[in-house]
């Protein structure tokens, strides 16, 4: 799995089917592997997808129905047979801790590592996550239950530095860093030379947002402008549409709609329902709506 | 799948392999399922495989090791799903239902049927299921927790009524359930015909053994003698022995031995280390002990 990438680990709504798992997937971003939800069976997919798990430290669960989270008891209790020995911390609304301690306490009383247990609120938006180069944010969703999305962004780059520039003033390498954070460079005569004939600007903040479950919601739309990928759920068609609003699920059309309004630069759609043999059809919906549309399939991967 | 036949859903050990999944086995016995041991992503198998769960009502658990029940979860929540309204029962010893009590009322607190629990000691062989055609019979096993194994048994059949003699002595049809029950026939002037004259000797009782997780055992022989199907652990090779006591397994050796002292029908050997890649060798080592000895891989099928 290549770094700064997406590799869905199951595309399934609340029933797996027969190749296709419940909600799962890996994000690579700088160097780092997040789990996002963990359906049943989720051990298999980082398995079978080639996902190194020994840099993932962090999951996020989306919500408390089962199919997002029923595969974290088997998960961790593998990775313990595979020799992990560092921490591994659950982020997630609360209840969930509730819910699977016993089961910690007595299958998985010999672990050698912490599973610890971040709660955050599911009615604000708020920075639940961050390392020195990326932070997560939650994001209110609009679902049965609590449901929180994620966004997942860079922290913003330092500028880079000119190497014609540099050497052009004979700049000494000790000041770098110090033209990197913004300052200007002042020759040993004196002269004073603006930092923005030094550097050129930063690359942009890689980003990336996952929103599942969730009816379609158009207050997530300022929360996610521009993201480099979106995760949208789209579990029915819009021949649907009644029992999606019944069960607080998208559309297709739904999820190209918030991805257009958002400015993405990527859609990926998943949690799909059982009910659809082919799922062709989700892409002729979203595409006259959102052209650059992606079906994430299990084993499917999106670089950004 | 065939009534009295064995379907094997998981033949993994601890690890689950990318294709096979941890311990489940689907037993069809009399018109009923029954699911032996509920590894993660049992549900898969059984949707897989093509086993009708709806007179599948008892789920029996032979020990508290994730590996055996993690799927049971999962498998409750879909049959909801599916549209299940009748109970299942879950046979398993002490401590299951505290450690799954708190997942099902959080996650599963919909349910259109009951989950009940029935507890057995891992101690004493006792019948810990009955209904009127078969019975269930717990088997201490030698595990590094308490396990038990099961024997699946028929109940004795009633002798068979010979239509010629019927015919020939013109035998009154209400007599017939008498006869069947081991009653003489008296006839209108008073001749005693003798039952055995009358009747055939029933049709053996069909049983089916599950040895699992276990090291070698001699003292289940006399339980399980004559078994038609002898289902036992085989996790390990002869060149791991020392690996196989450690952690109080079998290896291929140990279970043919089993079946030749038990002088089992056929012998069913599984719950495979994934450290062998190649499954051939249980076979080659099985063999020469016990020549009708089976691969149970995920999707095998066993008649008797």
């Amino acid at each position: 799995m290549e770094d700064n990438s997406l590799k869905i680990l199951g595309s399934c709504a609340a029933l797996p089917s027969l190749k296709m798992n419940q909600s799962a997937y890996a994000l690579n971003m700088n160097s780092k592997t997040f789990l996002i939800d963990c359906g049943e069976n989720t051990q298999q997919s980082l398995r079978h997808y080639c996902v190194n798990h020994s840099r993932m430290n962090h999951i996020f669960i989306s919500h408390l129905h089962g199919d997002h989270c029923f595969g974290l008891i088997g998960l961790i209790s593998t990775l313990d047979l595979l020799g992990r020995r560092s921490d591994i911390t659950i982020h997630s609304h609360k209840g969930l801790e509730e819910a699977m301690r016993p089961q910690l306490d007595f299958f998985c009383n010999y672990l050698h590592f912490k599973v610890l247990f971040e709660t955050f609120s599911p009615f604000t938006s708020e920075i639940i996550y961050e390392n020195d180069k990326i932070e997560v944010s939650s994001i209110p969703l609009k679902h049965s239950i609590p449901t929180s999305g994620f966004l997942f962004r860079e922290k913003p780059h330092r500028r880079h530095l000119r190497a014609d520039k540099a050497k052009f003033y004979n700049i000494p390498i000790e000041q770098y860093k110090f033209i990197l954070n913004g300052d200007d460079y002042v020759t040993p005569d004196g002269m004073i030379v603006p930092n923005s004939n030094l550097t050129l600007p930063p690359s942009p903040q890689k980003s990336f947002a996952y929103l599942s479950d969730t009816a379609y919601n158009e207050k997530v739309v300022d929360k996610i402008k521009g993201v480099d990928i979106l995760f949208h759920e789209s579990t029915f068609l819009e021949k649907d549409r009644v029992r999606a609003k019944q069960t607080f699920h998208s559309t297709a059309s739904d999820a190209a709609k918030i991805a257009s309004l958002a400015e993405a630069k990527k859609l990926v759609i998943g949690h799909f329902s059982a009910r659809y043999r082919d799922r062709k059809s989700f892409l002729e919906e979203a595409k006259p709506i959102f052209e650059n549309t992606f079906l994430g399939n299990d084993g499917n991967e999106f670089t950004f």
